[in-house]
């Protein structure tokens, strides 16, 4: 990997939709096709970010491909009915993504003792498995369905995409899905937006840091990222705070000059700024645990839809 | 509890020897006793905080009594035996803390499904109970040790110090320790250092923000804080970070503007340009998992050494 | 307690319908009342059992009052639908006799770190509990619903009872509901059948085998019972085996004189013959995780519908 | 593998150490050589059995291989000493056998999600491990150590041997050890007795019944085996309970043609007249939790010590 692309990735977010909202302050998007629906009796909508070239590449700062975004229309109402809804429009594009796959392995991502990063491992641990019961004919319709949550280096002692990897090799699945957590901009998105896209994980993305990248290039089959904002960088949240304040000390001088630099730039600096071991941490909700879990469970439920074997729809 | 006092409580960090750290560069500290112990061979350092009057009250923002930290001399460098040292320390502090009493009751504060927060119930889980024990004759010798993990508020509905009251009328112990999770000001004392207080638990102080004090006033029994912190507040980080930023930009006068704000001001500034949203979230290291584990095993071994049950020194 | 009625709670089974079954082989049944209603089309029987007088108690080895078992009509062919009758069933009943309360305090019963033994934390752990946002005017519908999840006496050194009975005081509910993992005699039944009493817990009964009753005598407020089978006792499996062995080696004259017991002598037999330490032992299915995970969120859903907060129906 | 290794397999036991207590009662045992060692004043007991050929391999339906057992001498009176004594006698076993080894693979096998199948995975969780610190050169000395826990085949839809040749084949490590929970006849040596062998894990044996084998023959590396007896096979206890029913029935006549029976004819009566369900059944502590979690730490701290980081000997 080239010094050019590995500066693509240092952002304050990993949600395609906030990098897109914080450049269309700045510029007109080349590259960047951008699609909103909105659905307003389900209060739901539904983003579509089209990388289209290297243009878009470097300015989204994501690899070339789609990223399909899923939140509420109101993010501060969303009820119980949302996560259905949520459930049933991330099944209609995993439908679709996951077309003519006979054989499926979603790889959950993440550690499952740290509660925000624990979204991997959760969503792996309600799925309706069916690769064994295939196997041994005892279910005969419906996708192949194949599962793990690999851990992290420091419990296994390997890059998370060398696991995967070596089962790619094993058990030959036509498509992986790689479920992870990652971290937002902004606190409202957390545990309620799900990002889908089909370029697979890039390196520096996710709350766990995980290293290597888990893309076709290297696994050698097509893999789906399906991810949900769970925490906020530290670098952020001061970014933001800083804005503020200088707003708030009215130092209309000082503030002008913190305004040219560029989403990046201002990223880096509040990183250059902290304690370098403040980068290992992150920002999370004190209610975390029960945001992790209802989300997860939204995501393994459509998952089952898939198969066949949902509990909600049944 | 008058507003006064209210405010006593708004700070940067729940470890007194913070607190202390930072009012030193101000002010001459009235009513506030500190004495430091260092042990160079075993690599710890043990501080003591008396707060004597009302005068050291409001300059440390603490009630009055005793604040005693254990941490390693060199933080960054804390090795394996760093956690015998550390739990004999502790087992001798609660041994004179304690003496006395007969029956303890053991409250480990907080969520055990959210990692940082999870210190309490993690001690809970590894201490040899002996009430149960003693009450049928089946062990004769040693202290008599209950406990309880009460869960928080949105898991049970009730304040945490409704559960331990309604237990202490129950079963009658003669002292409480509850053990809790603590924000502090610096990265580096996180999951490394140990305060006791035996002033109990103040509203506000910990992680998972307990609203009803925890006392001898509330309780009607001595109540021991036995705390570690696991978290950083967002507006602490905010803080620390805004200082370093205004350095690197040179702006020496807005500096010394900033610098005459008081430590509590700063906070509360930077509380107040945080998003409301961002008040209930906190900043945690990526290796929680670890850290929290490690600690909560050798707090649990301090009080089994006083049970006379420990597995370390076996 | 005296020691006739000690006697009448050593059996195989805590299901009451389970007992009257094995009754009915012998003798007809006096003071008992049985009811069975069975769905064809939802696939579901209920069976209500009313002990009607003393003559009832000692036949089911039960105290007066009801008992009523929700269970699939095939219990050998649930699908997943089958969790949704369950649970609509069950809060049906629930609704009935919960009708008039206000306040309700859910209890669940037994060890969290055992898989059969953890449905009483699973159910807590899933609860939309409503007391504290009530309290503070944030909900304002629907019945005031708080809940614990009190452990068992090796990690607290309390009787489970102590601390229900201690809350009972301190927060004043109007009704307790109990919910616990029991011990049946078919293994058909395990984690599938739901009996709901309102006498609430008698002693020996369960996995963890709470010592002290959790009844309206002990408790000063009515006590409804929630169990499922998750284990058999591993006298039981003796018996049965024993019965089956008997036959298949064609020792009628045995056989005939082993059937002159009664079901309890025949329990009682087994116990004693055992080893001691295998009277604390119990006999659970490999795949007791998903059965236990499965059939709690089942019971939680049913008391969120009752507060108008459940996610499946949403 | 042809039938006549499969019914080698089917035994009431995976203790070598109590296939050969068994078979001692009846016959001298060919091609099967047993050395004990005690060690009064630490309190333990060690006995190695080696199968030395085809004879022994048919006796005590073991592979031909070491077993070697470490257990308390008096098993009821194990105190908490016991522990760091049989930490230490693994430590020395897995020293021998693992020199020369560069980079040791430790499998974790079993449900984390069931008690007493959790042993692998707690193992694991708890390992020093040190392969990516050697790969970044942060750590120089010491054995490579990575480590997986692959779950089971209800949860990934892979055999657990799958998951772990895949990994030998990328990663490449010298030698695997996999850790599982194992059956055994004795209810004391449940959670307190270590077996360790050379000649890895065999089918059909282990709580959670992995099919295929873990063996040099199909991983295509040495496999050690260390495992713990945590649950008792329900036709072992039937058994037991037979023999023991038909002396209290004063039955002499029976009791002969019982006897006549050999130990493997006994359990397979057992098996064939229980209810097929039972088959995937096991009989396990009601304290199974403390157990398996005490033995666990126990098995991960002889390992850090291999690696020169575990916590007790710091």
């Amino acid at each position: 990997m080239n010094q050019e692309q590995e500066s693509l990735y240092v952002s304050r977010t990993d949600l395609a939709v906030e990098i897109q909202e914080e450049l269309r302050e700045h510029t007109p998007l080349d590259g960047i096709l951008v699609r909103t629906k909105v659905d307003r009796q389900k209060g739901i909508k539904e983003t579509v970010i089209t990388v289209e070239n290297e243009k878009g590449e470097k300015a989204l700062l994501k690899p070339k491909g789609t990223y399909i975004t899923i939140e509420g229309e109101d993010l501060s109402s969303s009820d119980e009915s949302y996560h259905k809804t949520m459930c049933h429009a991330l099944f209609c594009h995993l439908k679709k993504l996951l077309k003519g796959y006979e054989h499926i392995l979603v790889a959950g991502l993440g550690n499952q003792e740290v509660t925000p990063d624990a979204l991997g491992p959760y969503v792996v641990s309600n799925l309706a498995i069916t690769r064994h019961l295939k196997k041994e004919n005892l279910l005969e319709q419906g996708v192949t369905l194949s599962a793990i949550s690999p851990g992290v280096m420091a419990q296994t002692g390997m890059e998370t995409g060398e696991i995967i990897k070596a089962l790619v090799k094993e058990i030959h699945p036509d498509v992986i899905v790689a479920v992870d957590a990652l971290a937002a901009r902004s606190s409202e998105r957390l545990n309620k937006t799900i990002q889908i896209s089909d370029t697979g994980i890039s390196p520096g993305s996710g709350v766990g840091n995980h290293r290597k990248e888990i893309t076709k290039k290297t696994m050698g089959v097509k893999v789906i990222a399906v991810g949900v904002p769970t925490v906020i960088a530290v670098p952020t949240i001061v970014n933001d705070a800083l804005e503020m304040l200088l707003q708030a000390l009215g130092e209309s001088r000082l503030q002008k000059s913190y305004e040219e630099f560029t989403e990046q730039e201002k990223f880096q600096l509040a990183r250059e700024i902290l304690a370098p071991d403040l980068a290992d941490m992150y920002v999370t909700p004190k209610n975390i645990d029960e945001g992790v879990k209802k989300i997860s469970y939204t995501i393994s439920e459509a998952f089952n839809k898939l198969v066949g074997l949902d509990q909600i729809q049944a």
